[in-house]
């Protein structure tokens, strides 16, 4: 197989099936390339313009008559085959295909031919039946929605509205994503491949997956265990129940296999399981941004005693340490902090606090190694919170995770401006203290 | 006790602590109230300015020489029993005290005296040590953050911070609130008085409940089962655990009980428990925006076959019946759509649908009674959404809710105006099938 590195980083993309028409794929597609700034050649393919988007367009890959790394295709499924064929006679090792109408609706004829000129040229095929890739190192988003943030998650899902949305979030949040990959119908290219390619990506700290159907579950397995030494790898798998598993299995066309055996396989492996899109957002989010505390005794500080307390709950029923807080640390900080703050676990500095206070709490509690990672609530519109935290943060290694709502304006800024220093940032204290117990895990 | 009628649509208001320097909460609550629009005369209380925020301010509550419907406390907790004294002389029967350093920090005299002044003149107190109290339909907000927009969900919560989450939300997503209420220390109206008032209140159709502890519980049991006769109360009560439990009872200086008694006798009369503030609110909103289904069977209809699968799961673990296909109503529908759709539940219509595939689907659906409500999916960015399911509402009583993910600027359009019109919308498979089937207990 050809070494995806040349997909990913590909320094000419041609777009068969590129259009002047807004609504087409074609369009969407062409149109993300170019807003997502990429650097490299672009060649859109359509013999009946002779411009697509203020681009120079081509009757045929082989009119470009230049060295192309990257096949896009967006034209109908009984067209793909012969595009292939011309793409192996020029080299071409890398082809993203969007079109559907292969193997997903019965046609298996029209997949079996793309898979046989795929094989005599060696021709990675990325779908097809999918919503295409996106890696933001390279500022390449042949994919839709476009997503420019770059940052250390990369998904890889089955389902193209798993990733968009991931995607979505990942940017709307300042976070970004290193790469993201519409897995389809994985006529060619599965999972194993783009496991293999972001397991060692550097620019890749976490890796999300979703899947419905494993194709080689021992060879996965192993080939997660392995990438789990070097980076945490979250998987949200569906089919939990028989109907869920039937769906999944009518969806993929694929045996999706007992949810139980697979789950046993996971927590053998250190395969860490997400139930919702938010799960496997939050837990990619803090595994990607933070390292494994030493032990599981937590501490929370908060402004807002109720939401305290939602996230005590989730830390009990998570085997979370809220271990009392230490007797001389209590004495210092009732010295330092106004006299209605409750010195306890979760520590209450109450709604009329600044974002000091927090400061002045984490940079005592370092002094005694009581707990080893901290929970900081603003449940209010505090701002300089993210100054506070960034400080703080260069004082300890301990993990310190931020839950902030109930803020408006300057909590959306505040959310904003954690992420782009990376510390993780959750909207809820039932998120972020979920998040937090799968980082003790 | 004064019909609390006189303090929701107060026709005059007096902020004893207004104040022209941001940063104070007498700056912020008088900004709302201002902002917000409200329409009865404004009197701003502080002896040291002549005006305020534009307003003519007085030096007492005396010196305004005409009648005040309520007022609202900011300033230092001593001084609060000599306010209420004067408030009293002038038979001004509605005070939210905002003021914190009572009975929380363990000033028990200075309530005890704030409350025998109540009492003499029999003065309703809500908090003190609160965030405040705002009601939509009289567009009167004397709390914080400023929220605006008017709907059917009224919240009464004792964290500040889960009422402001809640209220923030709900403004977003263009739903809004009728009422938001801030209990605080509870030293004068409990959630009793709110829920009597919000049971009756025509402009309310769904009650959130923020309880860490119940003061009077068979009373309370009582007042919520039958309020639940005429519409849902759904409950976020922390403490499950029993380090939430004690953190909860050092929040509220009370009591807060077994949480197993107390969830039996929450099944035993009704009362819908959420775990998380996003529970909390997604319940409400289901169930204030529609009736209960006449039976549990469900039909899913997507553009995202891996959200689908998503859903399945969660209505296979809650009881919610995934029925499969009226063959009838498949061999219509295969004559209709296009042939790579799956006909099946979930009912795939793939990624290249419109929103009208939705429509045909539906409408041909609603002929055949074989499902008892519908959860729509638009996995992409798919306009007119809202319209296909305004129009399908007309056409028929079962429950349809939809569920708006991976469309970006779309689905934020989209989802803004299915809030408007009444049709929950829900971010995530899984959040929109856990709603689908509390809507079905």
């Amino acid at each position: 197989m050809e070494n995806l590195n040349t997909l990913f980083n590909a320094g000419s993309v041609a777009i068969v099936g590129a259009s002047n028409n807004v609504g087409k794929k074609g369009y969407e597609i062409l149109q993300n390339l170019i807003q997502g700034d990429y650097k490299g050649n672009i060649y859109p393919i359509n013999p009946k313009e002779a411009e697509i988007q203020g681009l120079t367009a081509y009757r045929s890959l082989t009119s470009i008559g230049t060295r192309v790394d990257l096949i896009v295709i967006v034209i109908p499924s009984k067209f793909v085959s012969a595009v292939l064929e011309e793409a192996g006679q020029l080299s071409i090792h890398h082809a993203v295909i969007i079109t559907g109408g292969f193997r997903e609706i019965g046609c298996d004829d029209l997949d079996a031919a793309m898979l046989a000129v795929a094989e005599k040229y060696k021709i990675n095929i990325v779908g097809p039946n999918c919503q295409g890739v996106n890696y933001t190192p390279n500022k390449m988003c042949v994919s839709w929605p476009l997503i420019r943030g770059k940052g250390p998650m990369a998904i890889i899902a089955q389902s193209g509205t798993v990733a968009a949305q991931f995607g979505l979030i990942a940017d709307k949040d300042s976070i970004g994503v290193s790469g993201l990959v519409s897995l389809g119908n994985k006529s060619g290219l599965t999972e194993i491949e783009f496991l293999e390619f972001f397991g060692t990506d550097p620019n890749t700290k976490a890796i999300a997956l979703n899947l419905e159907g494993i194709k080689e579950g021992a060879k996965f397995l192993k080939l997660v265990k392995d990438i789990l030494q070097q980076k945490p790898v979250i998987i949200l798998k569906p089919g939990r129940t028989v109907k869920g598993m039937i769906a999944a299995q009518s969806h993929t066309k694929s045996i999706a296999g007992s949810d139980k055996i697979f789950d046993a396989a996971c927590r053998q492996i250190g395969l860490i399981r997400a139930d919702s899109i938010d799960e496997l957002y939050d837990y990619t989010k803090i595994l990607g941004f933070l390292s494994k505390p030493a032990g599981n005794r937590v501490q929370i500080i908060t402004s807002s005693g109720g939401s305290g307390i939602l996230a005590t709950d989730i830390f009990e029923e998570n085997d979370v340490d809220m271990v009392e807080i230490n007797p001389e640390l209590k004495r210092i900080l009732s010295e330092k902090l106004p006299s209605h703050c409750v010195l306890s676990n979760p520590l209450d500095l109450t709604g009329d606090t600044d974002a000091a206070r927090y400061e002045t709490c984490v940079e005592e509690a370092i002094n005694f190694n009581n707990s080893d990672m901290f929970l900081l609530i603003f449940g209010d519109p505090i701002p300089g919170a993210h100054e506070v935290v960034s400080r703080l943060r260069t004082k300890t290694d301990k993990p310190i995770i931020v839950c902030y709502l109930g803020g408006g304006k300057i909590e959306d800024e505040e959310t904003q401006k954690m992420h782009l220093v990376g510390i993780p940032t959750f909207p809820t204290p039932t998120r972020a203290a979920k998040a937090l117990a799968i980082l003790c895990k």
